[in-house]
């Protein structure tokens, strides 16, 4: 079953659990991924930013996708396969679609500058994976220093037929999903799902521009699921209500370095994970994030009891 | 009265108020000083990242500062000056520390990489506008592009006796201000002052970390003023309370590039400032945008009176 | 007189003269213009990113811009006029423009990244100083990190009747200028004038694509208008020897830092200007650098009797 | 035989030869590599930047490094591993040592900013590929963004025993080599064989600087082989005269982007490589630029005979 450009809910990006020696900890893997299909996700992406998957080794890397392709059910899986070379990209792809991948998430290179450098990579990157495999554009320019204009999306859709999802992490971003939709609209591009990354810092009103969920990883995936329900069940006041309460940690969470320690430490505490382990070399949280964590889940705890640990 | 290492408190960045034709508003000037000294700010910074600064002439530039000074009575005034070259920073240090400003703000020009690159420029820069005036380290990486070790910044602090705060906005940033109160208490750093930017998304922990106090724009500086009281005063929930109140509007406002219009968008409806004008070139709200805003306004409402406009 | 898209030869950036004490050195203002004019150049260029133009106050830019025009007679003069702000860079354009320049440079922010962003800047410069005003594309790249594809200069060139020329830097840039005349042959974009920068590291061949000539500082302007003029009659040979027998002191002074403090010591070594000063800060040249740049003139020296010192 | 810090002459970078189809050109391999020692060289680099190490797949480059070693006999074959991740890098260097490699070259992730990030990176990355295996830093800021001085390059050679050598390419960079240099004889970092990149564009300073040889890829390898003997004899001069005569080629040939074409170009055209093929995605030579490298090696082979094709 591959990927379409009508997915929507929330596809959660997964972290990689490990043990406190580093190695990969394949029950929490299965665990985590029984409580990803529990809480009402649409989908799994592994091995992207936030999965370490760097500091995996390539059979370590196909284990991962395996793994929880095997133990998700029916579930889609994306596998993020952004890679220095095309070599790389088109191993790994090939690995992950005959594991059972429903497609892979792509970033661009950071020497990307013009509008036809950031379309020439796409199409030569889905040549390189092949046109049957669907892929996802990562568009996140605070991290890879890209920055893909609504036209050079647009541009990217129309040009290659197997570009089925926008994971849009731009900021400021909700103009840029307004123009897309209307670029539908006018029938200038065909539809594609657009979900949404920064580890829903701005889900509440992304939804309201058009979006059709989210695609990140924060330590309550559960609560993203709701919002994206009741945001399109049009229940406006509800769906912020819940998001407001759990700003403040999706906020802390969302720091580029410690979050995903922040996330782990979280998932560990939720019981999804067993250790909140980041393989070498990643900062463990200080103490006083720590406390600062659990004061932030106290809070969150008396509006949503998903978070009284 | 210049600015020492012992302020505290919210010295709050001013917008440039405009006419719908792009001329000042100087009546806006008036009225926008008064609020902010009946906000019970303890300081104003014009000219800064967010004053629109490179949109005025010298000359404007100028009466700028001189309106605010007279106007804020005996309010310390620091003034933004970073420039492309150490001329244009020292005329404009001159003319602004002759008209009565408290100290000068100084961000690194985004060439610099190395430490010694930017312990070198803020000596040059020192000896450039002279050893007399105090200044305002700007740690922005985010728009800046440099960055700066907690080990860099005792340098600078060290080497510059008129170095006397820290606009702190670097993200992550809770870390950073514990390291540097750490240099403070292991005795290899002298005190500074550390005011935090970042429009303020993290200032409920910061203050816990060791801040002094708030140094940015957000639309409710009285708001900035409360938090700020609260959490020296160890009211801790009474402090996280109303700072997540406002922190969907917060987080609303703080995205590069639209972010200034908002602030001046609410500065307007709260009848601080005539007109939401940005001088070109520079964006308007979309009219999406505009309700966004005045649903969060009103959500804000539901805890903090000030925002039932 | 104003400059027109038909401008050819050796248009030389000047340096800023200074005393030992950082004064500027009027008198070799003139004797360096009138070296210029002796040279056979066909414009001069002040306040260039190799004129230390940030290092000046806005009253000195614009006594050197009036006291080389003056000196320069019927000389064209382009000023540098690249600013943080639009309002600096009208403020000089139009003080410059006053004084009798024939032209401006802008050179883009480096913030710039997609196509439109770039065009755009262009427009809202263009409108800044005024439409009356011819002014120059400065493309260089390596130093504002911003790629400009020849389709975006293209647009730049159609969409402001005020585009005249390019300073061409851009590296590689030999295929880029086969480019823009290919639009010019296939009547997608008008004429405009095409002249070289990047020292003239690649003038040899940049002329035989299509160049109008040289619009850099090199020491000795008066080679470059020698290889301009050769390559012009079709003299490839002798173009190519002369430029061959100065590439190894070229390549020396076209490094980015010590570079300019290359070029005034020989200046200086050819009684063009009398001090090698570079205002502070501004690192001069250690004692094995002279050394080599006086071995490399020597080897010059066989060739061309100029470089006899 | 690992590498040690007493390497001298030249280790040439080897590209890697395709067929006209994109696959690895084996006899080729063969063939460079004879020609590679016959020429004098002292040591070959596979998979460094120029050898479009992304384009190939791990068996590949493994096969590639396993061909090479066999081929070279005795000379110490240095293995590019410079990785996105430390478990790549750490997989590349084992297969290369098993094989037979003399040693490794990591180039730094552009990401690093501050001089204790990017020592931080050195020594996790020496732990990653085991404190036995000896590595090249690669100072290369044009291409890598990341800027070391020459205090942080003593830093790292002093904190691990394992760098033996820097393949050095900033640009500027001659004072850096007396800078290094200096350190050694004051004492304060031990002695680490300097050989320079950059395409040999200085090498004839950077010699008399004391550089040790070249660690780079012209398409003259023996040329190179020469100017360091010729320097390091004292007869300075002559080494200058060889050099300036390849300089115009040289020049061509650093072009980032089309440089590795002409190189493959020449190559070809002394019989070194069988064809000038790029892998995919990579441009070939517009007929312009084939025409012009002609005419530079018309031009080399009056002084040169071995430019005579």
């Amino acid at each position: 079953m591959k990927l379409t450009p009508t997915t929507s809910g929330v596809i959660v990006i997964a972290p990689t659990p490990f043990m406190p020696d580093g190695a990969i900890d394949a029950a929490s893997i299965d665990r985590m991924t029984d409580f990803f299909v529990a809480s009402g996700v649409t989908g799994i992406t592994v091995l992207g930013q936030l999965g370490e998957a760097p500091k995996l080794e390539h059979a370590e890397s196909v284990d991962v996708v395996k793994r929880v392709i095997k133990r998700a059910g029916s579930l889609p899986i994306i596998v993020g396969v952004s890679a220095p070379g095309f070599a790389a990209m088109r191993a790994l792809s090939r690995d992950a679609m005959d594991a059972g991948a429903a497609g892979v998430m792509i970033a661009p290179p950071n020497t990307l500058r013009t509008d036809d450098q950031i379309a020439t990579y796409y199409k030569q990157a889905s040549e390189a994976i092949g046109a049957d495999v669907p892929f996802v554009i990562q568009d996140y320019p605070l991290t890879f220093s890209v920055q893909m204009t609504p036209a050079v999306i647009r541009r990217i859709v129309m040009e290659n037929a197997s570009c089925v999802m926008l994971k849009h992490e731009d900021w400021p971003g909700l103009d840029k999903i307004s123009a897309l939709r209307g670029y539908e609209r006018d029938g200038s591009m065909r539809h594609i799902s657009i979900l949404c990354g920064n580890n829903g810092l701005f889900l509440d009103f992304e939804m309201e521009r058009g979006a059709d969920g989210a695609n990140t990883g924060y330590c309550f995936p559960d609560m993203l699921v709701d919002v994206v329900r009741l945001s399109a069940a049009g229940k406006r006041d509800e769906a912020h209500d819940l998001f407001d309460a759990h700003l403040p940690l999706i906020r802390y969470e969302q720091q580029p370095g410690p979050g995903l320690a922040v996330r782990k430490y979280v998932m560990m505490r939720r019981g999804i994970i067993a250790h909140d382990t980041l393989r070498k070399p990643g900062a463990a949280l200080s103490t006083a994030a720590k406390a600062e964590v659990d004061y932030l889940l106290s809070r969150v705890a008396r509006v949503d009891a998903r978070a009284r640990l």
